[in-house]
């Protein structure tokens, strides 16, 4: 049984049981995996966390997974970037066995050919500055670039923080794909969607360049680890 | 804590939480509602089961209700309108706190003016059988009409065998749109998207008279009746 520690945010985690839902191959309901979806939206914020303006969610996801392992799940997916950053505790804490998704980002990257050396970032000030992408992705050669202080402030936090209230207008979107933009002019040959939100508000058909959705790369991987229930 | 069970099929589970995120009024993630998904897809068909084909879902029901109410669920929704018929005795055996899609729905249309007195129903030959919406429908008023036996089964159960396995086509759709028409022609003044699956395969601005989604009902009907977290 599939767990999802989910609610960060509830929107991205339920699209992101949409895409394991699609991902499964199955032609009726019994074909399905069994998932189980924790969605706390209590979890204090985790962008906010890693810059010490919000406590500690560790203690949250410590309850959400052993919910969702009393419940029967055998593997977790946690649909939230941020949140990674709080995985290595989390597991020492509860033993939990976690599809990680950064990593297999990382993996489903580095796979590219022609290689690619050269990606951007787009995630919250809090995945940006604990370096999770950077440190997963330069293991595997890949360099990884993320916008400047004022355009990670004023227009991608700007947009995560409009799809999470439903309030996303065409200047947010306008001002996204400006970062992005920005980031391919720097050499990115691809753009990490690294927050649950970005693919809510920028598609890949907008940019030139793969724009990777970790959520979907997650998805596929939790199926591919699976079998049939 | 509103727990969801689900799975039937997961599709309309994933595609319930999204709606349920949608109609609650939260302006960030720490505003919406605590949820817990139980998305077994071995749950035995139930439109089968209503007709001897497939076993008593009832003790699947059983053992998910009994799950989400041990992971802290309070009251729990069931995004799935064949389901309803195994209600009655899910509730005697677990004592659960139930949003009553049925229910609801038949209450939103009592409430419309000017008063509706006909509606047909799109929904799976099982709740087509059972008559769940006949009986709640007829206590408020309300006639309900269905499709003619070879249009249930040649257009309504094709369509939604389709959705399910994925593989729906403009051809199922037409069909489906077929009979709703057949249902106006005969004084439908709305008609119940009364399977999870239908909302997927036909909008509300493809007919003149409203398209009821259940499930969006109870989506809003469930976020009435509970508080923040």
């Amino acid at each position: 049984m599939i767990g999802v520690l989910g609610g960060m945010g509830p929107a991205a985690t339920a699209d992101f049981f949409l895409k394991l839902t699609a991902a499964t191959p199955a032609a009726r309901d019994q074909e399905h995996r069994h998932v189980i979806v924790w969605s706390d939206p209590t979890v204090p914020d985790r962008s906010d966390a890693l810059i010490g303006l919000a406590p500690d969610p560790t203690p949250w996801l410590v309850r959400g997974a052993n919910a969702l392992r009393d419940a029967g799940a055998t593997i977790v997916a946690i649909p939230c970037n941020t949140a990674h950053a709080f995985v290595p505790r989390l597991v020492k804490e509860t033993g939990i066995d976690i599809v990680h998704m950064i990593d297999e980002v990382a993996q489903t990257l580095a796979r590219q050919r022609p290689a690619i050396r050269t990606v951007g970032l787009l995630a919250t000030t809090g995945t940006v500055a604990t370096h999770l992408y950077q440190e997963w992705l330069v293991s595997h050669g890949i360099d990884v670039i993320v916008p400047d202080e004022a355009a990670q402030e004023e227009n991608v936090m700007r947009g995560i923080r409009a799809i999470k209230a439903g309030a996303y207008t065409a200047e947010d979107r306008r001002r996204l794909l400006s970062v992005a933009d920005d980031l391919l002019a720097r050499g990115a040959r691809a753009v990490i969607a690294g927050c649950t939100e970005i693919p809510l508000g920028i598609r890949d058909t907008d940019l030139p360049v793969p724009l990777v959705d970790p959520t979907q790369v997650l998805a596929e991987a939790v199926v591919r680890q699976t079998v049939r229930v």
